[in-house]
């Protein structure tokens, strides 16, 4: 087994479309170049949705292009329809992840139509995609560990989605724990199970730490076998509950919890500590985790 | 396997001693009334230092004789010399843990004496306690996953340390992270080797979170087969580092993955939870952590 993974940041894009604070074009490509420079070789750099509703990725495709520029970076972009993905592919976007719910009533909140809706939508995309070279398309199953408006999710119906975006030609497939329900129990089980209908079509796994189990999960899903994770520079994205709760699992303590396990992961942890002591002063208003910052590295 | 895990509250002890705020023995008691009655059946309430040192526990006999009052608690002390052991028999602890480090540099620090003398007091507690009837004895050797101050620990001397505590009639190993330095293969490496020297004497972990590692390695030292693990209500214990960083693990927190990976913790969680939410108001300033109160339960 490989000992190579990748942690891919989703700060700028899960993290800010969180927090109240809007960050300017330069400043997001700042991060993005830091981060690139740190050893990251995948980014998730913006979200194509409208900017009506989320005015934060009103620059979506200024970003997409500038983050394109950096020559070792694959910049990623989510997008939740096909309009956004063909903006995306627009700016020349080379991976999108396309994101939609396990829960119905989740799917029905976040993008008002039916998960099998937006799953005809990511057959759409795909078979566009097919014909436009070489563009990587993930799909991402939201919910996939239980759902706050729904409450149980059927694992039958994550397989059925995973096995479908794969028949239609997904390259990656996100389970995402969206509301911070999983546990490390359940992690073991679901990406096994998964694993065998995604067969070659590797897992990525996007843990939120709202109850602290997020690097516990890390852990769990690393021991099935995932070599991909998402993860939030400072744990961005904050917390719908209560200040000092924390949404995505922080970046910093992703990482180096990984390299603890015998991970490669190519980051630069200190250059990477060095952005995160930045991220304050770039959202000064914003409530900021992960605990590597303040502790420093063990056997340092 | 028995499912049967207990988590060990220690914030009365652990806690309090990093804290600013003087509890009144009054208060202590109302609080571990009320985790016995949540169901814990065990409790650090207090430690037998000098009050001139740690003025915080200067009621440690009023507290232990207040504790074993309860029906279905046994509450523990720690100690570090003999002095502080015979304090704690005559208050009439049932059960006492001493602390030794392995690390020579945190032991000289902590008690100004070699681990080699701290182990020599502890045989002779031991020889002490075997004429005295039903008192249990712990040994806890901290910084055994690394140390601050020293850096490396080795391995080997945890494991002789262990060895010579269970030759000398230890009713309990606890390895403990002191600085949380910890990660989850290193805590699987380690109980694994101690537990083959330890045999039938049972182990316990204490973990901090300084990295946010607690919780990965609690799931780690289960999946070796051990039952006993500390922790401390709302992360009480503060940060060595910054505030928000946070040093034990969170009782809450902790109870409520044990219980998701199929533990029986014997604790009413919503209990639990009403005491974490009293706690600010015994220590207004106090930061404290723990996820579960704010984000609740998953699947509610």
């Amino acid at each position: 087994m490989s000992d190579a993974v990748t942690v891919r940041e989703v700060g700028l894009r899960d993290g800010l479309q969180l927090v109240k604070t809007r960050l300017d074009t330069h400043t997001k490509l700042d991060w993005i170049r830091a981060q690139s420079a740190a050893g990251f070789s995948e980014i998730e750099v913006t979200s194509f949705v409208p900017p009506s509703i989320l005015p934060q990725f009103a620059d979506a495709a200024e970003v997409m292009v500038g983050a394109l520029a950096l020559s070792d970076l694959l910049p990623t972009a989510l997008v939740l329809n096909l309009k956004g993905a063909r903006r995306a592919i627009e700016a020349g976007a080379r991976k999108i992840t396309f994101v939609l719910s396990a829960s119905e009533a989740h799917n029905q909140s976040n993008v008002r139509r039916s998960t099998d809706a937006s799953l005809a939508m990511f057959r759409e995309l795909a078979k566009d995609i097919s014909t436009q070279g070489q563009i990587e398309l993930a799909g991402a199953i939201a919910t996939t560990f239980g759902c706050s408006l729904q409450g149980h999710v059927s694992e039958a119906r994550v397989a059925e989605i995973a096995e479908a975006m794969c028949a239609a030609g997904a390259t990656e497939i996100n389970l995402a724990d969206t509301v911070g329900y999983a546990h490390p129990r359940q992690v073991v089980r679901i990406f096994k199970d998964i694993s065998a209908i995604t067969g070659p079509v590797p897992l990525a796994a996007h843990f939120h730490d709202t109850r602290g189990f997020g690097l516990a999960n890390v852990v769990a899903a690393f021991d099935t076998g995932v070599l991909r994770f998402d993860a939030s520079l400072g744990g961005l994205g904050g917390c719908p509950f209560a200040p000092g709760a924390s949404g995505n699992i922080a970046t910093e303590d992703t990482v180096y919890l990984l390299e603890c396990l015998g991970a490669k992961t190519g980051v630069d942890i200190n250059a990477l500590l060095a952005l995160r002591a930045k991220l304050p002063s770039w959202l000064p208003s914003e409530n900021l985790g992960g605990n590597l910052l303040h502790a420093g590295l063990a056997h340092p």
